[in-house]
C-alpha cells in the first residue's frame, strides 16, 4: 500500500494540495493544550497561501495566535462552535472584516455532511496514530479519550491529515477514526502540552450560592417526574453543574435509581456516578479530565461517540434526542427563557453554543443554573445581547432566589409547586436582581456585524455587533 | 425523539415508500441461517412491489425462494459478490432477463459509496439492537459477531431497516452500526437459524491430498522471506486453507514470530493463533464460527471492521492493503494464473469472488491451494471458464504434486526452489492433472450472458453465459 508517513507538516500540506480560498479544519479535544492549530496555521502561512475558511469546532485562548493569520489574510473566515474570550474579544473589536459563523456541536458536522461548509483539508491531532491513520484518543502521552468531534472532518473532508506523537505499529485495534478516511500521517514531538488538553480534575464549586442552586437544581430534577429507572442525563464541567449532579448522584443512591445513560461532555463525577451503579453507560463526545479519559480507555460502558451521533439534527437519531434532563449554564438569560452563551453581558465574545441548543433543543428538561447576578450585573434581563439557544427550548431557570418555569410547561410548574419548590416568575428574579445590582446601563449595540450564530438547523438565530468604545 | 420501532416488516416497507423499480439490500451475515431476507421478501411481494434491484452482499442456499420473486418479477436484478449453487444453478440456466452483476467484497462498498448501486432501502439483520436503532451481531439468540458487511448499506442507503431479535434498551453502549442511520427498528421472533448463522466449529481437513497441500503452502510462506515479526496473514475457511493455517502455527510458535494481524472471515484457528500470540489483532469483517463470536464479543484485540475498511478500494487505505501473505482457494486456475471461483468446470455459477480479488490484489504474496483435481476433472485448464481474480494479482499455485510460481515473480521462484520447494511450471502440472483424467470435453459456451463479473475497480472482467442443455 501507499505509505501515509509524511516527514513534515508543510509537506503534508503541500501534498494536499491546499490552496488560497481553501477550507480547513480543526478539532478541539486537546482544549487549551493544543499546539496542531498553531502549527499548522504558522506552516501554512509560510507557504504563502492565503484567504483560508477556518472551521474549528472550537477554539480556546491557546489558539490566539491566530490574529497574525487573521491579519496576514491566511484566514479571511471562521466557522466554530466556541470562541473563548482571547480571540473572542478580537473579533468582537472588529479585527475580521467577514463575520465569524457560530454553529452548533451538532450543526457543525449537520453542515459538513449537507456540504454546506465543505472542507478540503482537515488536520486531525490524534494521541495516537498508526501509519495507515487509524487513530484514537485513549492512548499516548497527550491522551484526550473521545476524539467524537474529528468524526465529521474525517468522514467528509478532501483530504485529511492526521498528525500524531505516538506513532504506533500498524494496526491500532483499538481505533476512533479509521484509516479509510485517511491521506497522510505527520508524526511530530508533542501534539500539546497534556496540563492544557485536560484539567487533572475537574471540581465543583464550593461557592455558597453555587451550592444553594445546584441543591435546588436536584430537587427539580428529583420532582420533574423524569427521575426514574432508565432516566437519561447530561450536565457541563461548570462548577455549580457539577454540585448539581453530585446532590443528583445521592438521591440516585438513596432511592436506588437506575439511570440508563450520561451524555456529553464527560467528567469523573460522571464517570464515579457510571461505576456507583447510577447509569449503566456513558456517551462520551470530549473527556474533560485525566478520570474521564481513563475511563473511556478500560470500560467499555463507557463508549466513544460521533459529533453526529451526539447531536446531529441530520442523523436519523441522536443522543440528545434521548435526554430526559440536561443542566446548563448562561451568561444571560432574558424574560422569554432565550439564554445567551455568546458573549459576556457588554456584548463581547467569550463563548459559544457547543452543545448548549442541541441538547436544550433534545433533553425532555432542560435547565439553566445561573446566579442572579455576576461582578453586580444583573444576569436575568430584558433581552439577551445574543440569543445562543432560544427560549422555546429552555425549561426552567434555576437561580439562588427561586426556580422560574417557562410559561409554555404550565404543567411542569405545578409539579414543582406541590413539591415544595420556590417557583417564581421570570419577571420577579430580574426585578429582585435589579434591585440588588440596580438596572445597568445597557452598553449601546455595537457597529457593523461581526459573527453571526446559526440554529442547530442552520437558521439565523442571531448576530453580534463590532464593540463600540 | 420520535420512536422508531414498527411493529411488522410490511408496515417498515411501506414507512419508507418503497415502489417498484427501486433497490434493496442484505448482508449476508447470517449465511445460511438468514430468515430476513426470504421474509423481507415474501412481504415486499405481499404489496405488490415489482422490478426491484436485490443488492445482497452475498446470497446463500437458504435464499433459493427468491426464485419465485424472480419468476414473478419482484426482483429484476441481482447485484451480489457471492452465490451458491441453489440460486446459482437457476441463474445459469436462464431464469432471470437481465444478468447478475458480480462484485467483489470491496467493490460492493466502493460502488455503494461512489453511488454507482445507490440503495432505497437496506434491511440489515442485527442479532443486537435498541429501540433507536444502534445494533450489532455479537450479543442475542443469533449472534453471528461482526456486521462489517452491513456498513455501507447502514450509511449509505436512503433508508434503513433494522430488524432484530433481541431488542434491548437504549443505548447500546457497544454498538457496530450508530442510530445515526437508522430509520427503523422491527422486532420479530428470530431472524435466524443459529445452526445455519455460524457452524459449531470449523474443521480441518483430513484428506490427505489437502494435508500435503496445506504443509506445503506453509512451507513457502515460511520461505517467502514475509514470515517474520510484523507478519500478516489471512486464510478462507476451507479445509485445506485452514490446515495450512494449523501448520502455520507451528512454525510460528516454534520459531517465536510474532505477527501483527490476520484479517477476514476469522475462525475459530486464527482466534487460537491470536491467543497463542502469533498475531496481536484480528480485523474481522464476518465471523465463520462460534469461537470467533465469542472472542470478537469478549476480545478488544479482535477488531470488527467495516466492509470499507476491509478491502474497499475506494478507500484511502483497507485491510487488504497491508496483507502479507492470504491462502485462497479456486474451482479453475489456468496457465496465466486466472482464478475461477465463480463457475464450476461446466460453467454452472456456484460462488462467486466475496474477498478473493480484493486480498489477491492487496497481499504481497497471494497463494492458492488446489487439488489437480476433483471428481475426476483437472482444476488447472488452458482458460478458466470464468476470471475471478485475474493471473496478475495470483502469485503461487500450490497443489499436491508441486508449486507453480507466476512469471511475472521470478525472484520468488527462486527462492522457493532453493529452499527445496517443489516448483513447476504450470503447464507441466495442467499436463499431470490430463495425464491422470484425461483431457475433458470442454462443455461449449452456453447462450446469452446471465451474468457479470465486474472487477474490484468496476471494470468489466468476464461474463457467464447460460447453460446448454
Amino acid at each position: 500500500m501507499a505509505m501515509k508517513i509524511v516527514a513534515s507538516l508543510r509537506e503534508a500540506i503541500s501534498l494536499c494540495g491546499l490552496k488560497s480560498g481553501m477550507s480547513i479544519s480543526f478539532h478541539h479535544h486537546l482544549r487549551n493544550g493544543d499546539y496542531t492549530l498553531n502549527r499548522v496555521m504558522d506552516e501554512i502561512a509560510a507557504l504563502g497561501i492565503r484567504d483560508l475558511t477556518l472551521n474549528a469546532s472550537s477554539l480556546f485562548d491557546a489558539h490566539a495566535p491566530l490574529r497574525e493569520h487573521i491579519k496576514n489574510r491566511v484566514v479571511r473566515k471562521i466557522n466554530t462552535d466556541y470562541m473563548s474570550a482571547g480571540l473572542g474579544r478580537s473579533i468582537s473589536e472588529g479585527l475580521m472584516d467577514e463575520s465569524v459563523e457560530f454553529r452548533t456541536h451538532g450543526g457543525r458536522p449537520r453542515d459538513i455532511a449537507l456540504g454546506i461548509t465543505p472542507i478540503d483539508v482537515a488536520f486531525i491531532a490524534a494521541p495516537t496514530a498508526d501509519p495507515a491513520g487509524n487513530c484514537s484518543g485513549k492512548y499516548g502521552p497527550s491522551a484526550c479519550g473521545s476524539l467524537g468531534y474529528a468524526f465529521p472532518d474525517a468522514m467528509y473532508a478532501k483530504k485529511v491529515v492526521v498528525i500524531t506523537d505516538n506513532l504506533v505499529p500498524y494496526p491500532l485495534t483499538d481505533a476512533s477514526i479509521p484509516e479509510i478516511y485517511v491521506d497522510y500521517v505527520v508524526p511530530v514531538d508533542a501534539i500539546g502540552d497534556p496540563r492544557g488538553i485536560v484539567s487533572g480534575t475537574t471540581k465543583i464549586t464550593r461557592d455558597p450560592v453555587g451550592l444553594v442552586m445546584a441543591e435546588t437544581a436536584a430537587r427539580v430534577i428529583r420532582h420533574s417526574g423524569l427521575l426514574k429507572d432508565g432516566f437519561s442525563f447530561q450536565t457541563g464541567a461548570g462548577g455549580a453543574t457539577l454540585a448539581a449532579a453530585k446532590f443528583l448522584k445521592e438521591i440516585m443512591l438513596r432511592e436506588k435509581i437506575r439511570g440508563s445513560f450520561a451524555s456529553g461532555g464527560v467528567t469523573g463525577y460522571l464517570v464515579d456516578m457510571l461505576n456507583e451503579g447510577c447509569f449503566t453507560s456513558l456517551m462520551d463526545v470530549q473527556c474533560f479530565d485525566l478520570k474521564a479519559v481513563e475511563s473511556i480507555r478500560t470500560n467499555p460502558a463507557h463508549h466513544e461517540i460521533s459529533a453526529m451521533q451526539y447531536a446531529s439534527p441530520a442523523a436519523k437519531s441522536a443522543v440528545v434526542d434521548h435526554l430526559d434532563v440536561v443542566l446548563l449554564g448562561a451568561t444571560e438569560i432574558d424574560t422569554d427563557f432565550n439564554v445567551n452563551v455568546h458573549t459576556d453581558s457588554a456584548g463581547c465574545i467569550m463563548g459559544g453554543s457547543g452543545g448548549h441548543s442541541d441538547t436544550a433543543a433534545g433533553a425532555k428538561l432542560s435547565m439553566i443554573i445561573a446566579p442572579l447576578f455576576r461582578a453586580r450585573l444583573p444576569i436575568i434581563t430584558g433581552r439577551v445581547r445574543c440569543i445562543s439557544t432560544p427560549g422555546r427550548d429552555v425549561d426552567v431557570v434555576v437561580t439562588q432566589r427561586g426556580v422560574a418555569v417557562n410559561p409554555a410547561k404550565p404543567d411542569l410548574a405545578l409539579r414543582l409547586k406541590d413539591a415544595g419548590l420556590p417557583i417564581v416568575d421570570i419577571h420577579e428574579l430580574k426585578q429582585i436582581a435589579e434591585r440588588i445590582t440596580g438596572v445597568p446601563a445597557v452598553p449601546p449595540e455595537g457597529g457593523r456585524v461581526v459573527a453571526r450564530v446559526l440554529s442547530r438547523d442552520g437558521e439565523p438565530l442571531d448576530v453580534i455587533r463590532q464593540l463600540t468604545r
